[in-house]
């Protein structure tokens, strides 16, 4: 067995306090987002995003943006992001002091509209100001290309158009690329299909990619994404979220799933795997709900004897 | 995207009435396991392994392995067999008119004496005797090689263990060896390693692969082995399941959750999700749990419009 085909490091993307957050029935204090946030940190996980400058109308569970930016000590080793979908949120994200912000577009029109209530253009174009706007305060933007595999409401995703839109994001100056699976319904030969696009134009470390578990998938595609030298992978503590334009959407893949399939192939994250398990064990009892987590979810975190 | 490397058709073989149920705190009424069984023949099962033949002190939870099949009514197209770890279990199972039986082995000698009292030889030794008594009865027989990636008490397996092991039961009779993953530890690499191993001296015909989901590989291990052409997965609906002797075992890789994997990537089974769903639903009744497949608990069953 060889394991050289695999990157050596991977890098997790905690995208829990907002796309775990965000379809929650329940909207939690924000001290309770902040102490969350301040676990994460203490896990070791470098990137952590933290909300959405959305309308308050449009997400009420992250409403107090500003007031949790505000809570949050600065920790020199964690990147906190926020994402934001226009200028009106640019300016709420700029004046907290954020460092990067995250940018939305999808594959499907029809999901684009719903989601963020823009055609896929209108959301390039904004992307277009957004980024240009954040560049000169000197922040950096990640992009999202959601419904990049299967659209709930169009049906399946043809690589290219992703391809050909994370290319535009790219050139936009987005630096990395979050290429998702909305409603948890690609497979690992989807997965492979449209990387195999998508690394034509796209350099691998520009390239993220985000999974959902809705139907138990998410560790087989993270793994097909690995092989193909993929090293940047969103997910939330405890498998947290879901999307509310998304009929049927279940959480992020469990970081604890993600950290526990790098470990034992010994592909290195410099996240500690007991330390995000504090951290969705302390959600589970905010939210009075078991998470969907199978490593979280094991008796007694007995780990296998040979790592 | 191309789908000519995977097999056209995959056999499912549902352990959940006894590997599901074998470790259950609560032991279930004769009536609700043969009912679940219904269930499960209705959903289009072929292959259902009823029961164990054990001694009832040592698995009370099946100790009505007489009742039970005397209970099921035969079904022609569903072949149903049960667990026969010694000559004992074997008479036993022939009075019940049982057409194919299970033995059982594992890679590690720790886990086979905790698990049925004998060191791997002895196993052996066992296993030719009741390959070679049901053969009489022109009973068929699969044989079972326990913790092949992990054991909980000896760590990683070498693949040249298991491949000699399953070289060896197939001289011995069986017509089918089932791998498994006991613990839920094995990786897609591994299995990749193993099946790799095993394909020197075993026909992939004569193969099946046993995953357990405890840290949530199970289904990127069964993507790994329907990419080596291995086409016979067993599994449990609802993902019942666990094992007595290996501390930390979840259950078995849920029926629906394999059953969905191939059918988004096109491989057949003859099995319907819906059916198996309803099986798995009443058994989550009877037991007064949740049971852990993903794609069981995603909320309405909500199913991509592209499949």
């Amino acid at each position: 067995m060889t394991v050289s085909e695999l990157p050596a490091r991977a890098r997790v993307v905690e995208v829990g306090p907002r796309d775990g957050l965000q379809n929650q029935p329940k909207t939690l204090p924000t001290a309770v987002k902040a102490e969350f946030i301040r676990l994460l940190a203490d896990a070791g996980v470098a990137d952590i995003e933290a909300t959405s400058f959305a309308h308050p109308e449009r997400i009420p569970q992250l409403a107090d943006a500003e007031a949790l930016l505000d809570l949050l000590d600065p920790v020199p080793a964690v990147r906190v992001s926020a994402v934001v979908p226009n200028m009106r949120g640019l300016e709420r994200a700029l004046a907290c002091g954020v460092s990067r912000v995250g940018v939305l577009t999808a594959a499907s029109e029809t999901f684009n509209r719903k989601n963020i209530n823009m055609d896929v253009r209108g959301s390039i174009d904004a992307i277009r100001s957004i980024v240009a706007g954040a560049a000169e305060h000197g922040v950096s933007a990640r992009g999202y290309i959601s419904t990049a595999w299967v659209c709930p409401y169009e049906g399946a995703i043809d690589a290219a158009r992703v391809a050909g839109l994370a290319e535009e994001l790219l050139g936009i100056g987005v630096d990395e690329v979050s290429i998702g699976d909305t409603i948890g319904a690609a497979t690992p030969q989807g997965v492979e299909a449209t990387l195999t696009a998508l690394l034509v134009s796209c350099p691998v470390e520009r390239l993220a990619v985000h999974f959902h578990d809705t139907y138990g998938l998410a560790i087989a595609n993270a793994y097909q994404a690995l092989r193909m030298g993929v090293a940047t992978f969103d997910s939330s503590a405890g498998g947290l979220g879901g999307c509310p334009y998304a009929p049927g959407a279940m959480g992020n893949v469990a970081t604890e799933d993600l950290l526990y399939l790098f470990d034992r192939l010994g592909v290195e994250t410099g996240v500690r795997l007991g330390g995000v398990r504090r951290a969705s064990e302390y959600m589970a009892r905010q939210l009075g709900r078991t998470l969907p987590s199978r490593v979280l979810a094991t008796a007694a975190g007995i780990e296998p004897q040979d790592r």
